[in-house]
């Protein structure tokens, strides 16, 4: 797996399990995922030497992130041709729409896929020309690079849009669309085209970033939720998607519009480890493998997961831990206190304000009570304090 | 973790997502949690010095059989208490009954636990005299280092009764239990006294290896199952056990015996990795880390694990493993294809006839169909084919 983030650890903890050999290209060996790997390769994946060294030996490649250069994505598959039994999955075709936010309303658009309406914008007139079609606010987005709200501005005025528009970045509009809820649609695909689909779940956003998943959607309609699974299988076969894909939708009035895609573990799915008789890192692995899927189906009527965020106050991991401090060791031994059945994920993630350090999940029944346990517990470990912030 | 099998392997997977540092101490690079774990130190448990050398800089020190001499524990112990916030645990003082078989029997008595009748016996003269008391056949069992099935003869006559005699082993006698059924009650017990015990489960064994348990146990009177868990509470508290406590029992018509104890992750304790809300694995890790300890119910009505044997035919792990064949390989892809729904867990172990090489566990609803289909998994991965050998 290229990357060493907190989805390559636990597609790590999944591989262990099935005995399948795991090894990770990291930055550092003080990743997330290269702290607990034993089999760490060190170099950088914007270069090609490094990633086709990694890559040698490797039945298939896969990825944590989507911010390999097409270039070396290509090379890398040329690679794996030359080598009996060898691949790249995804593959570069499909990671294409992962890494071009345009080319992925193009392809989208042109498959008929309902999604917010967009254009190429060159400069604040057509970004003015565009709000007076659709209103303030217009939301501007990076074409490539972005992720987790990073490389996505909403904004309220021409103001706010000629900000935006003085970094050298290449940006592109899209209406702002008044959604009742954030859904996601997760699904597996495998080389020889089976396919599983997750229960579609609600994602809880703050400023671009998400905070809280409950599964499935509470009060989501059955019709409306099986559209949703459909559309997402549909997508990964349109494209080609070996892996996961996870589909980010608004559920508006006017039904469901895509949002963005993601083709490997998503932190929507982070409560299938618990919640799902097959977490999202065994089925991406089995997917990429061309193993068969496994069962993607509930195992508790109702879970919630919730992000662990780092506070402002700084500290680390727990006692023991590869960057023990003994702040967050302590929050950690109130939480596992206070509610017994939390499952508490960390991250081995040096603390820094905002950053994603962990999440925890809580299974069982009555959404309402389930939120508030993860949140307290989320909060109390991301800032010692039970509310959160 | 002193040990690296896949005792190990699995507490080092719960590791990684609580974020606690885990180092184990192997034998050899390629045992089972060796392969995968990211901090190993290779040695040998019964060498003091290298005991000694691992355990430095490790905040507690704990372990994954019940072989490591007497005197190393106690050496172990006094290096602990040198070092702030040291600890072993379990301690040299509890794990001697996990040791010395007979030291066990004679406390458990003391307590006035109900187990089989024993005797010390010097000879053969000895066993007949036992076995004129409680009839043929008589069990031998080695005071010291037997475990799993290994260190138990069930002697029919004074000829086969001569023949264990015959070996360099010191040996004591038991009554040969007739049981309805073997149950075993696992608990954890953090070292300021909290405790949690799991559903009392049934162990299906043939020739003194555990082949099935079923969680938890099928049409075990509730009584009895809070009587099973209370004893097992008892003896924690009562032998200060800290981390977990396995009771392997006999049911019989007059009640429960008490056969034998571990004081680790146990066999009998697999099913709880998906069965029960907190893992047997993490579970310890939490109780010997003075954590507050998990949730041990149940997260499914039912749950049925089995174990994979080698079989006689050889081969190895799954492709990309790190002793790769195909062989296996093939087993584990129909296997999954067959059933979706199947957890499978391989050791990454080389296999030899008749060696734990991984588990398989089901879960949901109705025993019989959640055995046959675990038995399945189990058999085909073992053997390909089908059906139980």
């Amino acid at each position: 797996m290229v990357g060493a983030g907190q989805l390559a650890r636990m597609t790590c903890q999944a591989a262990i399990g099935l005995d399948i050999g795991f090894r990770v290209l990291a930055a550092s060996p003080t990743d997330s995922a290269a702290l607990i790997c034993a089999d760490v390769v060190t170099g950088d994946y914007t270069d090609s030497g490094d990633l086709l060294a990694f890559a040698r030996g490797c039945d298939v490649v896969t990825f944590d992130h989507e911010h390999v250069p097409g270039e070396h994505l290509d090379e890398l598959e040329k690679a794996a041709a030359g080598q009996a039994g060898a691949a790249v999955r995804p593959g570069p075709a499909a990671l294409r729409y992962t890494q071009d936010k345009l080319a992925m309303r193009e392809r989208l658009g042109a498959l008929g896929v309902p999604c917010p309406r967009y254009a190429p914008v060159a400069d604040l007139v057509g970004v003015c020309a565009r709000a007076e079609e659709w209103g303030w606010p217009v939301v501007l987005k990076a074409v490539t690079g972005g992720y987790d709200g990073r490389g996505v501005w909403v904004c309220g005025s021409p103001e706010e849009a000629a900000a935006v528009l003085a970094h050298p970045v290449a940006v592109f509009a899209e209406e702002h669309v008044a959604f009742g809820a954030e859904l996601a649609a997760l699904v597996a695909r495998s080389p020889h085209g089976q396919a599983a689909a997750y229960p579609v779940v609600q994602t809880v956003q703050r400023g671009g970033v998400c905070h809280e998943v409950l599964a499935p959607a509470p009060g989501l309609a059955p019709g409306l939720a099986f559209h949703a699974q459909r559309m997402a299988l549909e997508l990964a076969a349109e494209l080609g998607v070996t892996g996961l894909l996870a589909v980010e939708l608004f559920a508006t009035e006017a039904g469901l519009l895509v949002n963005e895609l993601a083709m490997r573990p998503h932190n929507s799915g982070h409560w299938t480890i618990e919640g799902a008789r097959t977490s999202q890192f065994e089925q991406h692995l089995r997917a990429v493998l061309d193993l068969p899927l496994g069962d993607p189906r509930l195992a508790a009527p109702q879970v919630v997961m919730a992000n662990v965020f780092g506070g402002g106050s700084g500290g680390s991991s727990p006692r023991g831990s590869t960057g023990a401090s003994p702040d967050i060791y302590q929050r950690y031994t109130h939480v596992m206190a206070a509610d017994p059945g939390v499952k508490v994920h960390l991250y081995g993630k040096q603390v820094r304000p905002g950053r994603k350090i962990g999440h925890v999940t809580v299974l069982g029944d009555g959404v309402a009570g389930l939120r508030d346990r993860a949140a307290r517990a989320a909060s109390y470990l991301a800032t010692g304090n039970e509310e959160s912030t």
